[in-house]
């Protein structure tokens, strides 16, 4: 259970701290104060306040493209100051800082976790804690430890679970396999749970979708449609995405996270009422 | 009064650029390429268009996180071009460098004063110097250079005083400290100039406060209420804030900068008409 | 055509990815698993969505004000997928790495250009290659491996032209120079086309504008007319600005990209029907 870490420094963060304010900066100044040679990355501060699922999505979609032993630091606690733990949780690529109430977890699913500690070692706080600001006081300092090569188990004493978030799983009905809209990216796309281990093949352009009552093609890319019409794409993510090429597909379709979205492997069985891009959905 | 700067190269930055354009871009090139080893932290480049006074709360409230020696570089500068000085404030901690208007005196409440020096040493400038953007040709350049260890007193004459920001001093009223709101934070919380030193004693949640007519008891972090309740807590920045668990207490209390707030260290003075929560301020 | 890359390894980044998602940070991490040393700095994340002429302005008004060979890495990129070509872009002083749609062309304007690559060597890529976000998986990487000291030669092969926008040029229109709005900043202030070399003569403030049926007197910087007054100054970016002393020029003025705006050398023969602040125009 001893970390091996090679202390590259490198620590990432996503936060729903927002940048208009000083919050990301402090927590940055105390990093630093702590490991003055860490590198910072900045995943996204803009997560919906309090939105647990939102900063899973992010972490879970980002962590792998990073270099092995990054510290990955995650900041998204409504129950600041309340009874919820904070915890760093090393798999054999990297490690994870945050609080215990979901938002490391979808980053986990399939992962080899190597160790799971509590962050109670009041020595590596910033002191005084407060009450209201943890990724300051707390979680920042553990990430900056972390990235100066202490192991975790310095941090506080092993804990064998951590919270886990429900990752919404697509279900066959019928020819048709039953997903939902996840996220909505600045662009309008939108990203559903639809990834090739829940469509049971490999990413093929053969299929099509049905978003509501507008079928969509599936294309390589955006392009691969007219403009303003419906299209669905294998995402950089790796998930099935819905976009309209030229336009905001989440306006354009009404879709919303939550939104069913049905993949058809045979193209022929997916009989929509309209072909996309003939009206609003 | 000469400098004793270790040069560790670390520089915040603080502006009122925005982050849609190229400026903040820009500035951090001219700054590298003075001091390629510098290490750039931005604590906020969305201060309000023009408004000292958010500047120079998000520098009181961040700078004492960073390293000593850092260089806080703020740019919030109304005046651009006109006859206002540049200056540079040495502390026994860090170094200040802006406009002298104001911005950088919040910082300076309680600190000694080591030095200060305007910036007049064209020499330091990055040439030609447009009328627009100081920070670009004359504050960043004059970061860069103190970062790389050059000493103030190159950076121009000394300058006995600096212009002073009024600070808002909570007064006593009856048997309540009257203090109002000098920042909302991007969560909705309402920051507020109490803090120990205007309470006159240590931070406890023995005390309630008042704001508007709605009675808010203190609670040690934001959750210490039920859903939608309004709370007072002694915030991260070391002042009192009024926050609503789950929600923006800005918008449902009605708080603005300015808005009145009094704090009763014995709550059973604090008698509003309504216990917060039963409605819209 | 040999490169002579000093390999100091700074990148500056120009996307319109915005920040809330995790892409920016993805495409960081997959550069700094390439060259840990390499160092970012942002130039902005939100050009607006697919707009290849703001991303080319960007690039255009910063790249200058960095160190010498500092890879200027731009993504913005409607056509990903498509046809296109990605490049690489050598010049005497700095490389530039982004598709071949124009979003370089504006840089590159009066630039000595040594040498341009496609960026076909798929050895260099981020494996497999999406179809959605070549940021991530060929732009990025290219930036990270030149960031290293990787010539150009070794990126893809040459090609003789790229795509070029069309800058649109100023012209004479009797006692005028007629030009127009290519930018709207975060204050609001206008910026046109009309630089020294365009109004043939070095930057005064002799001359007046009209913008509109408003007259701008010209003023050394924003502040030189009172309150609420427009103003036309030479702006850091070398062109001519149209500004309100305190206020937002463009919604004051109704100006937005493409608004015609006149520069009379000689004020005199400026006759606006009314001059400006007295009402909107």
């Amino acid at each position: 259970m001893q970390s091996n870490i090679k202390g590259q420094g490198l620590i990432t963060l996503t936060t729903d701290f927002g940048t208009a304010d000083w919050f990301v900066g402090t927590m940055k100044g105390v990093i630093l104060r702590i490991n003055p040679r860490a590198t910072l990355v900045d995943i996204s501060h803009e997560i919906p306040a309090g939105d647990v699922r939102a900063g899973a999505l992010a972490l879970r979609a980002s962590y792998r493209f990073f270099p092995a032993k990054t510290v990955h630091l995650v900041v998204v606690d409504p129950g600041v100051g309340s009874a919820r733990s904070g915890l760093v949780i090393e798999t054999e690529d990297c490690l994870f800082v945050g609080p215990d109430n979901g938002v490391l977890s979808w980053a986990l699913i399939g992962q080899k976790v190597q160790a799971v500690h509590r962050l109670e070692n009041e020595k590596l706080f910033l002191r005084p804690v407060s009450q209201t600001f943890h990724g300051r006081d707390i979680f920042g300092p553990a990430a900056a430890h972390l990235s100066a090569g202490v192991p975790c188990s310095a941090l506080g004493p092993k804990q064998p679970k951590w919270q886990k978030l429900h990752w919404p799983i697509a279900k066959r009905q019928g020819d048709a396999i039953c997903g939902q809209v996840i996220y909505i990216d600045r662009f309008g796309n939108a990203i559903t749970n639809l990834d090739e281990e829940a469509c049971g093949f490999a990413r093929s352009t053969a299929g099509a979708c049905l978003v509501g009552r507008v079928r969509c093609p599936l294309g390589e890319f955006y392009g691969a449609v007219p403009l303003g019409r419906p299209v669905g794409v294998w995402g950089s993510s790796g998930f099935l995405e819905i976009a309209v090429n030229g336009d905001n597909a989440a306006r354009r379709l009404g879709l919303k996270v939550g939104s069913t979205v049905k993949f058809f492997p045979k193209p022929v069985l997916c009989r929509g009422l309209r072909s996309g891009g003939e009206g609003r959905a």
